[in-house]
């Protein structure tokens, strides 16, 4: 199937092109190790060139394109601070600069702090675009890498019981992925997180339409040992009243060693990271904790992607 | 011919020369078409290495240079913030960056804000190097672009009638274009800005000596329907005493549609880019309006001299 | 001989492994010349990826490891603002970062301000660890390539007279350059600096446990015509009480001409770069001042680690 932009994660509903797509990941995964060179971009003559212009920081996530890129045998035009495009004259619009970059490069990776921006980058640009996070918006390889990881790791992505814990308001990590899920059969979502971050009525609006099981308002020890998937995302400060309202409910969001011995033995922990405290460190050595495997699995997602994208 | 350095636009006084740069510019950007691999850097065996060093922003060019650099198959190494090399130590001179730089690298493409800072570096410096911009003194790439464009639409870069718009006392832009063009046959320029920023006397003593025709304060409206180039850049606020003496012109420095009336059908509008109200986008789909080309054709200038450069 | 970290330059006690390592540098440093392709990394069938994280800018060096590693056929992923990691969340742990920056990459070249950094990264690393400073710790490629460049501009490493000027309390370099020298043979040491910034007490305990002949407090002019190194580093004024103790004795430190008199015909004066005031511009034409060439020289230094690193 032809990938040409990717914006939003709703384009992955049918399940042969994800099906597609995760295969071509595994067989990226094991690259090094088959020595596969059909994998790698063709010349043609000159090879393949990817820009990330990304207006805000995002090392991780640029750093992970760039390598799947590079890993491709492709190249990369690189901008991190892409509000310099427009910082000698206020307001050049991001069509403008899109135009320009998409004169320079093969593919854009687009990182953006306005909803909705890759969705008009896409329609003024004359090369793909990759949405690489739009604000509030969406970060569709996100999701699909959660997805991957859950399939790898678990051999399916049906018949699951999926714990999501932490800011579940904010979070379009989660958003995506409870989309991506929802479109699978037979899951069922439990929702784990302060009242004042809960999951958005549009998604429960949505589950309900689909007649997809869902729980809110769920205590982490009371359903831990039911969940096939536990996927934690950060409780931030910021989004707490004061202080004392965020230390009130902190630490029922840990998934500490305690929690830990009431998860079955094949349940899977995932964290889109950076963690801090809701993951503490010691945990990391349970074969259970995948999250450094998930940030490995981003690179194969997104070298499938643009392996797909390009030729 | 042999390149080496390139820091002002008079380097390119003979018409051998910008043929030349002119006819490999026209093969690079059939590049992708013809698969010419002739005209890749070759391998010594190790690939070139291009050094961006840029000390203030300006991501267009810089990105410019380094996609036509890996376009060649080139590698580039890049500092966006070059004032860090000495920001332990108050003071390192320009000189000294230069000769560590062209250590690690086989040619410095160099940004800076002070004007003979190219001239400078290429006196030092065992690479060549390639002014990019040296603040209030030149942008030769540019210029060379600029008139590339205007040979490729219109088929000629002599008999031209030129209007020049907006800032003509600042741009950088504007001088070198004009004393590329008062080097061919036969053009005829008009200088349409505001009094404050109206064409140096040196480029108009310049002119009188060739005895070049030129026409200072011209109104846009007069002469829109004579123009075979109508060249624009930026009105900036800065540059005026105040708000009100910037509102007061700025209305008669917009290519709007209705000027757009009075063009001939083959007149080209170019502009360096980023514009701001001086070119309203509901204009961007007249065949007349070739800024968006204007900016993809930087590339494929800056590969034939990358390619002349290093070869 | 099998290297992986680079933590310390103690890890060259070896005197096989130092020669193997500058054996391979000249061979590196004659690359162009030879057009030996074997010494360029081999294809697997990708190309290797060295990500380079600094925590803190140090343009030189991110240019000379990313330059080293693009000359052997490698690529590069880059950060120079690692902060970045973190910037959405405090408190990311060096330990996360490097392991997902490890996912992405085949070695992992760092720069952070807290000592014993690279350390910490080397425990949970997967993949190789180059130090490239680490705060007041060390700088171990620094330091080797400071040696062999006295190797090939005076034929030995032994059998020398090294005087170190200006700040001997700071500066890494020079406190990684006396300990490789302390582990070759018949080195006298000359320490020339102000009262406040002598050389630390560790480092005199440990040349008086080997009964290494060093003088401390030395005045330039007095034993300049001895030396067969002048090893000349910064005097920072932030290291002094205020503007009069810094004036009161920083001309003592300068290599002037009157010094390059006195100095025999075939001293060689080093430095670290960047310099200010102590090596003033008009000695550079000098054959003794070997510093420029010493910042060549580690580019060959790094292509010689990382080949020998990664196969």
């Amino acid at each position: 199937m032809k990938l040409n932009h990717i914006v939003e994660v709703q384009q992955f509903r049918k399940k042969e092109l994800l099906e597609e797509v995760f295969s071509l990941t595994e067989r990226m995964e094991r690259l090094d190790e088959t020595g596969d060179s059909s994998l790698l971009l063709s010349h043609t003559p000159r090879k393949k060139i990817l820009a990330t212009l990304f207006y805000e920081p995002s090392t991780r996530t640029r750093l992970s394109f760039e390598s799947a890129m590079k890993r491709l045998g492709g190249e990369i035009i690189s901008t991190e601070d892409a509000p310099h495009f427009s910082s000698m004259v206020k307001g050049e619009t991001l069509e403008d600069t899109i135009r320009v970059v998409a004169s320079f490069s093969d593919l854009i990776v687009l990182r953006h702090y306005e909803e909705g921006s890759a969705k008009r980058a896409s329609l003024v640009s004359p090369v793909p675009i990759i949405n690489a996070g739009d604000g509030p918006g969406q970060h569709p390889t996100q999701a699909l890498l959660d997805l991957y990881t859950i399939k790898k790791e678990l051999g399916r992505i049906n018949n699951l019981k999926v714990g999501l814990l932490g800011d579940l308001l904010y979070s379009r990590t989660i958003h995506s992925l409870v989309w991506l899920l929802a479109n699978q059969e037979n899951i069922e979502f439990y929702f784990i997180s302060p009242e004042p971050l809960r999951i958005p009525s549009d998604i429960t609006v949505y589950l309900r339409e689909k007649d997809i099981f869902f729980k809110e308002n769920c205590n982490l020890y009371d359903i831990s040992s039911i969940l096939d998937v536990l996927y934690v995302t950060r409780l931030q400060k910021e989004r707490f009243r004061n202080k004392e309202a965020y230390n009130a409910v902190v630490g029922s969001y840990v998934v500490d060693k305690e929690i830990l011995l009431s998860l079955k033995p094949d349940t899977k922990i995932l964290h889109p990271l950076p963690r801090t405290s809701e993951l503490p460190s010691d945990i990391d050595l349970d074969p259970r904790a995948v999250y450094f495997k998930q940030a490995e699995n981003g690179l194969y997602i997104r070298m499938a992607l643009l392996k797909m994208i390009l030729e």
